[in-house]
């Protein structure tokens, strides 16, 4: 990439991005600050079926429309029992689910030699969308659980904002092209300092309990697995050999695109408060 | 299938299949009812071992040894965690392996189309083998486990001979003969009998405070499970185009046609006992 002409490379951050971030961010943080309880499970619930439909239409083929339905029920019962905190039933959930794919690509497949594959990429797909997703409504269930869901969104958007313009401006050494030709060392950089920007700041504000401390390692990590996640999207995507996962964000790709930074970042956040939690309890 | 004729047909149960399991099965019994509590999750962790390998075989390329070893380390992970009765860290270390498999596969792999679907087969495998079998660990960590454990392993077995033999005497109506030709619905129906007949001799004897009537639906389940297990294991077994998933036993296949009537049973037999157990306590 040409280091000169900042400008100009600047100006390739598409305007439609900016415009349907704008109309998209608004109603998501209100509707978690301001809405009742069940608003936030209920945008992921949608947010996961978009997400498990996208999915499905990039590792499936096309000719197995009932594996594909089937799959993203499946997947949404995560979300579901999420909601009502069942996580008890997680585990006996999968080996369920595991049992049911398992005889339903048994019947439906012609050739027995791709139905294995296939039936590895349906349950690949509701553990990897499904289950992964679901995290942030657990955050959601979890003292303070409000404010925890808008620190991830916050803390995690700002990393991917600040890796793009890092990238775009002092972008020199590719990640690893084979995945990601965009993806540079210096986005990354700038993701994590990102993501520990906005988690210091909303900590002062809306965490004054949060050691200073604490801060660093989550901040950090929750820009570093926000990244990661977008990098394990991607190479699913090139797998599917597409650009964009689907088209439903002018600029923006689609669900899955959107979705990618939240599904590592948000079990990291879930796990690091529950220990975090117990010790301070 | 020829109805008549049956002892010819019950000469094709081979002798060294006959000869194989009474070598076998008395240091595996008196292995788990003398031995100390460590036994069995060490016999366990040998399977789970033997079962894995012979799994990435069947489902990953040849050209792929650092992959399964990695899957194989993987899945062993969770029969230790089991041993040690970490359960709570069981959905975390799945978390982990779905991240360490889809960075080790996007490294490695030179081809990325057949990428996602080797990480997929992989991490199916973890949990198809490593973790479904570390049930059996998991029912010797409960009250009374080893008395428990007994029971599965007793039931299913019958279940397996009781398939056999009735299959061979009254087979008539095959079960699904794309997946498994010589399995029929006499076999089935044998196979849940057998179990819950051994099941009712068990119980009467070392269990004598379990309800007979809660003794119908765990036996006929235990048989139930055993032989969908046994019938899942075929599929992949015919996908990967083999007959038996190795050689390890002479007359009984590979080891993981020995663990599959465990792999659903074990779980069943758990939830079983963890619901049953909640209420009588």
């Amino acid at each position: 990439m040409d280091p000169g002409n900042r400008e100009e490379r600047m100006g390739r951050i598409e305007k439609k991005k900016v415009i349907t971030a704008l109309l998209i961010v608004p109603p998501i943080i209100g509707g978690i600050a301001l809405g009742p309880s069940p608003t936030l499970g209920l945008m992921v619930l949608i947010a996961t079926f978009l997400g498990l439909r996208e999915y499905f239409r990039l590792c499936l083929p096309r000719s197995k429309p009932i594996e594909k339905t089937i799959g993203v029920g499946l997947g949404l019962i995560f979300s579901i029992l999420a909601l009502y905190d069942k996580t008890s039933a997680i585990i006996p959930f999968f080996i369920f689910a595991f049992l049911l794919l398992a005889l339903l690509f048994m019947v439906t497949s012609d050739s027995l030699g791709s139905s294995v594959s296939n039936f590895a990429l349906t349950f690949l797909g509701i553990f990897y969308v499904g289950f992964l997703l679901s995290y942030v409504t657990l955050i959601r269930n979890m003292t303070d659980g409000k404010i925890w869901v808008l620190f991830l969104i916050l803390t995690v958007w700002a990393g991917d904002i600040f890796a793009l313009f890092s990238g775009v401006l002092f972008g020199r050494h590719k990640l690893y092209p084979k995945i990601s030709p965009n993806k540079t060392v210096e986005g990354l950089i700038g993701a994590i300092l990102g993501s520990l920007l906005i988690a210091l700041l909303y900590s002062y504000f809306f965490l004054p309990s949060l050691n200073r401390w604490t801060v660093l390692p989550l901040g950090a990590g929750l820009g570093f697995f926000g990244q990661l996640g977008d990098f394990i999207e991607s190479m699913i995507k090139r797998s599917a050999q597409v650009k964009d996962s689907g088209s439903l964000f002018p600029g923006h790709g689609g669900m899955l695109d959107r979705l990618d930074s939240f599904l590592f970042s948000a079990p990291f956040l879930h796990y690091f408060l529950s220990l975090w939690l117990e010790e301070t309890l």
